[in-house]
């Protein structure tokens, strides 16, 4: 690409080598979580959310369990400022639960938020100020002093307003444009703040050090943020705070590296949605951790229906494939991987296992409320028998032998790739009942008679081409007395390959399937099933159905 | 959640530690890509691409630059095969590229893939088995001795079949499920099919080592790849490939920081799609790369028709925030955001950057075919004068005095939240006209003759309510007489604040527009602006429109 040479890289790395967090494996307890769906996620609507909206989707935050709400930037607009006065005002927000607002660091942006934020019974109220070398020389054109100056007269006044104000404050500060400030310059504005805020164990700040722009890989972020933990004045008395957004698409990782380099909260969105890229996904984060035994502290266990008041309140669509959340992300069309889930699935019925394994898929769709039905197992020309077989068997109870799966396999595989579309469960059962179940031309069978005499004689009654004709032969059983009959009457060449049946249990009326494999002289196989709620006759009728897909063919 | 029980952490740490990767803090060369955008990608669709659709994907891929393509499963079904066929048959693979087919390591399936790929000018045949705990146990139920004899008899068989079949042929194993298994066991397998390939220099050798499904972060994962490429035996005669998925939203960071940690090759498709959550995305890769002032060696610089392409073939929808790709990625909504990438882009003509540093935007947007009107600073309720002041500028030339801007942000804010929907630059540009252009009520001024005679008098007729009426001042210029006339008549107080104008340039007819600011006693600033040939009387029109405001609000 042509103009390559524009661009150079603008991060910068910690004065020391900070890698200690690269030895943890994992993240292995929940960070405090603060949603800033209201805030950045609704600022980066193409239309963002109506009074009625937000405070729905307030509720379902509460309701996934988050305790801290960043709410809006109550001095910048009319709509902001109602919001968090209702939230207020109508005893909205639950007792263990704290919002948050955004305001600048600038003396008329803070004096209105806190006018808004009065009585509150709980607020954190997060300043910032761009700190980043591009900020810093392009947009406020000051030096790293004025720029610290800021800052720190930001964190004054808040200071000053809280004391004055009615209500209950935390304090936040960002230097924003993190990433794209020299560490040491960045920690320097960090501790200035702390300095005039002076937290203690019972009055903690949070320093909130975000990737607005994502412009190095997340291991560098981790240094970064590692040096900045490691470095930090009041450390005990301070939350660090990751805002990661997506622009290089590690958020995610930017976020769960920053943890294991020290960071204790989190600042993002559900399904990330925010600025440009988006800020990073809580549900991704938070479902991360629940696949590796941690409890995550907040519930994704009805999935569907907060993807469902996720879309509708902020008209943005979820990604097919996005983590957890998307439509395609638990489906298998593939043959192979179908077969493998298939498999994977029985045995942990039959070994009972207490941990889950089962291969493609990271968690139990079950556990966020998706079906396995629904979900997983999805038939197209890409599919094959582990598939089709498995739909068969957990939606209409129909163990088909493996060989038969296998016939069935293709039938479906082909109907798909021939319809150019995939195929519902119904219309897989539909498939194999046209293929494979009681089929009756050429040959019908209208009665059977049996006698015991030196093992079993059939006495049977074939219609075909409107014809009726009785054949009779003797057998070891019933089913090889009636295709002796058959084979002997009608000049038929095959072997009797395969007989299975079973109840089939989701039928009231306890009826039975059979069925039967046959192979013909030239080796091909054949199949055909049959339902009756007498056992005998289901068989026949399987292996009349295998007999005339034989001579169909031919 | 309640099941949380029900995991555990199942990945396998290197037997040593293996973390030199992370001194590396960016990938500093292009690796050799492979799309498997059209067996990967395509088998996870939820309609499979047609034959058609296939070959101007191909065509698609080769024009962006991959000189590795893998198209498809050829012995898994017709279509695949006659995919392969066509591309054989009809000379489409040019000189450049070499395709790659996939197979698993079994017999039938092997020798049925030769058949097809008979012939290729190039081709590479991927070869694979499950190697993962979970796969061992459940699927295959092998000893790990049987799982490696799996892999070294496929090896065998490639070497032989490539010996005996029409064409020039390559080879590549994967270890699926390698992120499931036991990094020294992969190794060992790994090694093992190494010694039947024997690689050399002239004949280099691929092992793929895919997180076919994520279940560890990506610096796990590096460790593993760096353990993998410091222990595999001719190494210098393989090329490590990577094969990243994405359940954890981590498929980004697996292919980066394995590339530090030794990786050649990266195969993976365009916006992520492929199985379940999807592959790598390799646009995002490239760019990744290219912001970073690496050339990728791919060319991604008309990304609107790659991604109309690439809907209209998949039948997939690009997300609204998939980076680079995404129609919102560069869009800037909020005010605060859209007033520093406007003052960013004026320092950058201002200053002649060599290097792009505008806040907000990681790349320039038109680098790949995006446009800063449509795709950048978008207008609703949350955005200001910056983003307003920008759109009037760039789109329509008009450039407001700083203190105007603020008052039309305020104008479109309000509309686009009333509205509730976001507004385009036409409905700004029409709102500019509605709120600020040549008002004509209560006053209209008919006509105005100056005479010069200590100063300038001006004589003006003046339409107010049906009534005409002519006044007659003077002034130490025209606008100030004009004003002057005005004010005497009718009786108006207010300071002449703010008077600015420019020719219209994107207009041919060479007009001219004034804007014109007053403040009235009450401290409150109005604003008008006059469009016209003459620039008199445009700034007539202009002070004529800004008392009109101002009557019109009292």
């Amino acid at each position: 690409m042509k103009n390559v040479s524009k661009y150079q890289r603008q991060y910068f790395m910690p004065p020391v080598e900070c890698n200690d967090w690269v030895k943890k494996t994992y993240v292995d307890k929940a960070p405090i979580w603060c949603s800033v769906d209201l805030r950045d996620g609704n600022q980066a609507l193409i239309v963002p959310m109506s009074l009625e909206q937000k405070v729905e989707f307030f509720k379902l935050l509460v309701k996934i369990g988050f305790k801290e709400i960043e709410v809006g930037f109550p001095a910048a607009s009319e709509t902001e400022y109602n919001f968090l006065r209702t939230l207020i005002d109508q005893n909205l927000i639950p007792d263990d639960v704290t919002i948050q607002v955004l305001t600048q660091a600038r003396e008329h942006i803070i004096r209105k938020t806190f006018e808004a934020v009065k009585g509150a019974p709980r607020a954190i109220v997060h300043v910032y100020n761009s700190t980043s070398v591009a900020q810093r020389e392009q947009v406020f054109k000051k030096s790293k002093e004025e720029i610290l100056k800021i800052a720190v007269d930001g964190a004054k006044l808040l200071k000053k307003l809280a004391d004055e104000t009615e209500g209950n404050f935390a304090f936040e500060y960002s230097p924003e444009s993190f990433t794209g400030t020299e560490p040491e310059y960045a920690l320097e504005v960090c501790n200035a703040v702390l300095d005039v805020w002076q937290p203690t164990a019972d009055n903690k700040c949070i320093i909130n050090l975000p990737s607005t722009v994502q412009n190095a890989m997340p291991h560098v972020y981790a240094s970064q943020i590692e040096y900045m933990s490691k470095n930090m004045k009041y450390r005990e008395n301070v939350l660090i705070s990751l805002h990661p957004h997506n622009d290089r698409g590690c958020g995610i990782s930017d976020a769960e590296m920053g943890l294991l380099a020290g960071a204790d909260r989190i600042e993002g969105t559900l399904f990330g949605n925010g600025e440009r890229t988006g800020n990073v996904d809580i549900v991704t984060l938070a479902l991360n951790m629940y696949s590796q035994g941690v409890d995550p502290q907040l519930d994704f266990s009805d999935m569907p229906a907060i993807s469902a008041a996720y879309e509708e309140y902020t008209g943005m669509h979820i990604d097919m494939r996005s983590p957890y959340g998307g439509s395609l992300v638990f489906a298998a069309f593939s043959g192979s991987h179908q077969d493998a889930i298939a498999k994977g699935m029985h045995y942990r019925e039959e070994h009972d296992c207490p941990t889950w394994t089962v291969p493609y898929l990271p968690i139990d769709p079950t556990d966020i409320g998706r079906r396995y039905e629904a979900d997983v197992i999805r038939i197209n020309s890409q599919s094959g028998k582990g598939g089709v077989g498995y739909i068969l068997e957990q939606n209409f109870g129909l163990n088909l032998p493996a060989k038969m799966r296998e016939a069935m396999g293709y039938a479906a595989k082909d109907s798909s790739d021939h319809q150019h579309k995939e195929l519902q469960p119904q219309e897989i059962f539909n498939l194999f009942k046209e293929k494979f179940e009681d089929i009756t031309t050429p040959f019908n069978i209208s009665e059977v008679h049996f006698k015991q005499h030196n093992g079993i004689i059939a006495e049977v009654t074939v219609e075909c081409e409107g014809k009726s004709v009785v054949a009779i032969a003797a057998g070891n059983g019933r089913l090889n007395a009636v295709s002796n009959a058959l084979k002997n009457q009608f000049r038929l060449e095959y072997d009797l390959t395969t007989y299975q049946e079973h109840a089939l249990e989701q039928s009231s009326s306890s009826k039975a399937i059979a069925y039967v494999g046959i192979r013909s002289k030239d080796g091909e196989h054949y199949w055909g099933a049959g339902v009756d709620q007498d056992i005998i006759r289901a068989s026949i009728n399987a292996l009349l159905t295998a007999i005339n897909n034989m001579v169909n063919v031919k």
